[in-house]
C-alpha cells in the first residue's frame, strides 16, 4: 500500500472537494454482485475463491480498464495496510479480515474499488468528492455493465440481483453520502434525524458505518431499501433527503455564527492543530471538525477543504503506520500525526 | 494614565528583560519613609496630606529630578486607572484605594514611583527587569538621600527609620524579586519552599503580594526583616536565596524537558494564544506562563521575553480598560485581551 499513501502520487479523489462541499464530504455507490452458478464466498474454499478472483480480474481486462487498476491479494497484505484501506473507505471492515482467495482491484486514484470475495463475489464501489450521486452511479453502472458482459451476474427476474444477504436483494445497491454535521450534532438533533430518515427508508450512522461511533461530527447517510425499487428512484430519494439535511445543517451553522464562543472554538482548533506535538486520534477528529466548519463558513481563510479531506483520511491510525511502513506505539503515532498535521496546515 | 499605556511611548522598564531573565521577571526595592514632626497619614486630614504631598513634590524638584516624573493626584484618578497601576506594580493595592491628599510621583519609564500618603508619608520604589538588586538598591538609595536633604526623614538612632507599621521599622526597606517558577510549581514544591525561606527571614507569595493567589506560576520573594539588619546585608541575603531558587527551578525545567507532554503543552499554549478570540484572565496567565518557560528553554524560537513581559503587564483586566479609556464587560475584555495577545504574538 505504500505507493498509495505516498504524497508524491497524483491527487486521490478524497483530496479534492466537490459540490455542497461545505457539508458533504463524499458520495459512494456500491453494488453487490455474484457470479451465477457459483456458491457465495462463504461456501467456497480458498482455491475456488481464487478462481472467482481470476475470473473477475479477467473480466476487467476484457472491459479494457485493467490498466487503471492495481490487483491486491488480501492474503499478502499486512493488517496495517488492510486497516488503512478501511480507514480510507476503500474496503469494508469485514473485507479487511478476509484472507486467502479474497482480492481487491483498486483504481489508481482510489475512486473505484472492486472487493472480490467479501460477503458477495463482487462488491464494487465508486467514490466521488462532495455530493455527486449521479456521476457515482453512472460510473458504477458502467463498470457493472462492462463486467456483466463477461461474468453474467446472478439475476432473477422477480428478485433482481441475487446476493448472499437478503437485505441486498434487488438492486444490490447501497448509495451513501458522508456528511459533516457539526451544527446538527451540537444542537443534539442527530437522533431525531436518524428516526426521521429511517421512516424514509434511509439510515444515518457514524464515520465507519454500522455500529461505529460518530467521530468529528461525520455521518454516513445511506439507502436501506434495495427490493422493489429502481436504482434511479433510490438515488433520487437519497438525494432529496440529503439536500434537506444540508439545508438544516447550514441553518444551524448560521445560528452558531452568532455565538462568539463558536468563532473562538474554531480559531483555537486551528491554533492547536498548527502547534500540538502530540495529537490523539479522538482529539484530532474533534479539532479538524471544528476547523472544517470554520473553513466552510469563511471564518478561517487560507486553508483548503481539500487539505482537510486529505488529513481526515491520512491521519487515521493505521494509515499513519502504513505510510511509515511500520507499526507504532500510540504515543509515537500521536507525534507522527501531530507532525503531519502541522506540516499540512503550516500558516 | 492614558499616555502611559499608549503603545507609541518609549519602552517601559517591564518591556525589557534582564539578568537571569529565564526565571527572574523583575526586581523591586521599596523604601518606607516619613517626615519627622508630622503625624502618619492615618492621622492627617486631606488638607494636611496635601501639604505633605507638596513638600515631597518640592523635594523632588530641589533634587533636580522632577522633569523625569509625572505628578498624579489619586483623588482625580478613575478606579480603572488606579487598578491598572496596581496591576503594573506601580502602586500598592492599598494606595489604589487612597483618595484626597494622596498622590503619586511616577517616573516616565515607570521604573520609579513615589507614593505619597500611603501608610507612610513616602513609599518610594525602584523596579528593574531581571535580577538586579544592586542597581535597584543603588537607585532607591540615591533618591532617598536626595529627598532626605530637603525632607529630613524621621530617624531614630536605635530603631532606624520610623514607620507607621512596626514591621517596617529599621531599614524601612522591602526588596523583592518576581520569579517565574513553573517547574517548581508543577512539582508541588512551592509550599515547602515557602517554609524554608520563611526560616531565613524571607517570604514567598503570589503575583500581587500578601494574600494574592499565584497566577501564571509567578511568585514574589521578599525580605521580611527590617530591624537590626543593614540594607546591604538584607539585599545579600535575598540575593543568595534567590540564586538558589533559580538553580532549583532550572534543574526542574531540565526534568520537564524529558517529558514529551511538556513540549506539547508549551507549543499548544502558543497556538491558543495566537488564535483565541476570547481569553479570560486566568487562562491567559496559565498560557503565557507555559509560553514563557518554553521561550526561556529555547523550545519556542522567535518570541521575545520582552514581548511576554509586556503582555503580562498590559493584558491585566484594569490595564486593558485603562488603555481603552472605558470600562468593559468581562466578555468584551476577554475579546480585547485575545486581540492584543494575537497582535503581539503574530507569527
Amino acid at each position: 500500500m505504500d505507493e498509495r499513501t505516498n504524497q508524491n502520487n497524483p491527487k486521490k479523489w478524497y483530496q479534492q472537494s466537490g459540490a455542497e462541499g461545505d457539508v458533504v464530504i463524499s458520495t459512494r455507490v456500491r453494488l453487490a454482485r455474484n457470479l451465477s452458478g457459483t456458491p457465495f464466498p462463504a461456501g467456497l474454499t480458498a482455491e475456488r475463491k481464487r478462481e472467482v478472483a481470476e475470473k473477475v480480474r479477467g473480466a476487467l481486462k476484457a472491459s479494457g480498464n485493467a490498466g487503471d487498476y492495481d490487483y491486491l491479494e488480501m492474503g499478502n497484505m499486512t493488517a496495517r495496510d488492510a486497516l488503512s484501506m478501511v480507514e480510507r473507505h476503500l474496503v469494508s471492515p469485514e473485507f479487511a479480515q478476509c484472507e486467502e482467495g479474497s482480492a481487491l482491484l483498486l483504481k489508481k486514484d482510489e475512486s473505484v474499488s472492486i472487493m472480490i470475495n467479501e460477503e458477495d463475489h463482487i462488491r464494487l464501489q465508486v467514490m466521488r468528492p462532495g455530493l455527486d450521486l449521479d456521476e457515482a452511479y453512472r460510473e458504477a453502472d458502467e463498470l457493472d455493465t462492462a463486467l456483466d458482459q463477461t461474468l453474467h451476474f446472478a439475476f432473477d427476474d422477480r428478485l433482481g440481483y441475487l446476493t448472499q444477504c437478503p437485505t441486498n436483494l434487488g438492486t444490490g445497491m447501497r448509495a451513501s453520502i458522508m456528511l459533516h454535521l457539526p451544527a446538527l450534532e451540537e444542537r443534539g438533533a442527530i437522533q431525531q434525524l436518524a428516526g426521521t430518515v429511517s421512516k424514509l427508508g434511509l439510515t444515518i450512522r457514524g464515520l465507519y458505518g454500522e455500529g461505529s461511533k460518530p467521530e468529528g461530527a461525520i455521518y454516513q447517510l445511506s439507502n436501506q431499501v434495495t427490493l422493489g425499487i429502481s436504482e434511479r428512484s433510490a438515488i433520487e430519494n437519497l438525494k432529496g433527503i440529503a439536500n434537506q439535511i444540508i439545508r438544516e445543517e447550514r441553518a444551524g451553522r448560521e445560528l452558531l455564527r452568532r455565538n462568539p464562543r463558536f468563532e473562538d472554538t474554531v480559531w483555537r482548533s486551528l491554533g492547536l492543530l498548527r502547534t500540538a506535538r502530540l495529537l490523539s486520534h479522538d482529539e484530532f477528529m474533534a479539532l479538524i471538525s471544528n476547523l472544517r466548519v470554520g473553513v466552510a463558513m469563511g471564518i478561517i481563510p487560507d486553508v483548503g477543504m481539500d487539505v482537510l479531506s486529505g488529513l481526515i483520511s491520512d491521519a487515521q491510525p493505521a494509515t499513519i503506520m502504513a505510510a511509515a511502513r511500520r507499526d507504532m506505539e500510540p504515543g509515537e503515532r500521536d507525534a507522527e500525526r501531530a507532525k503531519m498535521v502541522r506540516e499540512r496546515l503550516a500558516g
